[in-house]
């Protein structure tokens, strides 16, 4: 990650709600990019595969795969292989997310496609000791979600900060570089500055954007979170 | 299926070849189309999720998903919804490859959301005792694929007829409907004479094509391919 | 399984519950024991696999593992070879459980290696159409349970009889042998009753007997349910 | 881990071979019970789980688990409960070895069943970087084993002395106390005598024993290497 990403990075995870398929998903993009554009925040998409070709050919923001497999080119029928979304214009992608848990020796793998393949790395973890598992995989980023709260629309940030403090305790003894992102339940501007107060860079979001009446107001209220 | 598709069936899989990725994904879509406008067979093509949109939009000829998920439009990042493979062109999808083998109950779910969604069912099976418990769940058609065959070269057709002869007997046994293919080394449009002469309609095919020097030229074959 | 196998068949699933695990899984097989003494009724008891001999050892009815992998003897550590359970005294096992799901091409390979050890096979299915699928692998039993009704206290047999009916319609043209089985909501002896007069053999029961006030007395009541 | 265990740590991972299953699980343990008590080296054996109680009561060392699953009491057929392993005997067990790879949130919730339930937790890892990922969830042992060395007879602790030491500074960066094993060919007491001297405490050990002519004497030959 480059030093100058301006605060706080927002990463909308599309999942595959109705809200976000189809030509939702280039919709919703549209709106995420007016939002970068008018406040210089970091705001990435990361839709379905199906499409994520289409979002990145006509966005100018940073496009996310949700998940890809720990493979090479070959015989991988119904798998995800780095190479096709990256030439679709991925420019990273979420791992493990708590949807889509993967085992330990994936994730390093994947960590390390990714990297070999210059894609960004946002590997999620549900607690603060799994986070410190990650951080010793030297992750780009690491987006910490405690399930028990994702779509509930109470924030981490707020019903659970010791979560997120305790989880920047242990990333940074094992890894002092990686980008610490928070997630589920995240709703609202102030809950993203309560996260940015409490250490992180930014936060991993989903139906708090997607489902949300207004996707771009909200985006944009965000957008403008601050630690003050 | 409608009765009226003129055999054989050719599908091609692409799995995740260098040779099947990125831009090489719509060519082969382009050749693939030439050989169904030149002979009428029926030719599909199966890319990664990446390039399904663009290709179903180029090419005239039936484009299928290598895999789904059982799931619903809601929160499963980093899976496969039929809603969107659907809009992004698919007509059908491959289930439960030898390389992507699923639970027994997410095969069954994952046929009834085909159905529903009006998409072609084709699950692939590795024996003729499993094409039998397949054939119970009603998909549109059924891929037999001994996996010890997938990528040698050496044809399902005439290295081991009798798992053919044997599946399509216990098939038949439980569905007169389902449209019967074969895999698995398949590489000459004999081969494929010899499946259809065993019983089946077609053929699912991957490196055969996909890694040939000239797929066009060995698609034609296929294509051409008859009982005689 | 012997034509002379008296119903109804009651296999007692102790799954991993505190009241069948370590010592209350020896007191509960005693009970089970006792019950087939009184009233010559099939009682199997499928304990924890830690137990099974010690279980297996001291008690003379049927005793089942709750899952054997598809594999022989090798390099597969953390998994359920059959030879081993066999020797440790099962006569059978549980496959595919809604709280243990296998992919189809395992399931086949299992009933098997079930078949070619001699031991029982009893693959559980969630609804009809998966019901028919299994049976076409030739398991010896079939367990049909909608999972959301297990725990429940609501019996199939009584809340969804047509589940019931329809399974073992769509099996029976599959399959004319198989034993088959209902579980999900068992607690009393009616609901024996009602599920034997929808055509079943048997149930597959777990906390109707194991979470029990008096466990011998439920079983016992099991027992004496007929059709009429 | 007591300080005062006295090296190597030699555990003998039974998986499902069959010179380990049945009667020849207790006839091992036998043998192991013999060096130990010879030589006071720490010697465990991981049996299978329809062995586990049986070995344990006849041998005085360690009995392990070669997995248990992340669970508490409830409804898990076919899952393996860490209470009832430890009311068999087990005094710890293995976790996500190469064979039964986990998901990584389920390793770290199973180090902590073990935790709490005062069983010895052994995590294996395949490499450096997931080795320290491990550390960080503070089991009290890691084996680390390169998966393409199981099983040929060509030790780790030779062929890729570089895995063991860049394991251990990888893995000392993260945690100072987790005893640190290596497996994976070894065979031999001057395998075991290079894998200390490189800085582990000892061995996780399968094939080299289990099936070797005379484990005893291997076993020995194990117990009596050293630094020197």
């Amino acid at each position: 990650m480059s030093e100058k990403i301006k605060e706080p990075i927002i990463i909308v995870n599309y999942k595959t709600y109705t809200e976000s398929t189809g030509k939702n998903a280039l919709e919703l993009a549209k709106k995420a990019e007016k939002v970068h554009a008018e406040t210089r925040a970091y705001v990435g998409v990361a839709p379905q595969l199906a499409e994520l070709a289409a979002v990145a050919k006509s966005v100018n923001i940073p496009v996310f795969a949700q998940h890809i497999d720990p493979i090479k080119p070959g015989g991988y029928t119904g798998h995800v292989l780095a190479e096709s979304v990256k030439e679709a214009g991925a420019v990273g992608t979420l791992i493990n997310h708590s949807e889509r848990q993967l085992k330990l020796s994936d994730i390093e793998q994947i960590v390390k496609i990714a990297r070999d393949h210059h894609m960004l790395s946002v590997v999620c973890a549900n607690n603060p000791s799994v986070s410190a598992a990650v951080a010793a995989l030297e992750p780009d980023m690491i987006a910490i979600e405690p399930p028990e709260l994702i779509g509930t629309g109470v924030p981490v940030s707020k019903a659970q900060p010791e979560i997120i403090t305790g989880t920047i305790k242990l990333v940074r003894e094992v890894n002092k570089k990686v980008v610490i992102l928070c997630g589920a339940g995240i709703s609202h501007g102030e809950d993203v500055s309560a996260a940015l107060k409490l250490g992180t860079q930014g936060v991993l979001v989903a139906s708090g954007i997607v489902k949300a009446k207004d996707p771009y107001a909200i985006m944009r209220e965000f957008a403008e979170a601050s630690k003050k």
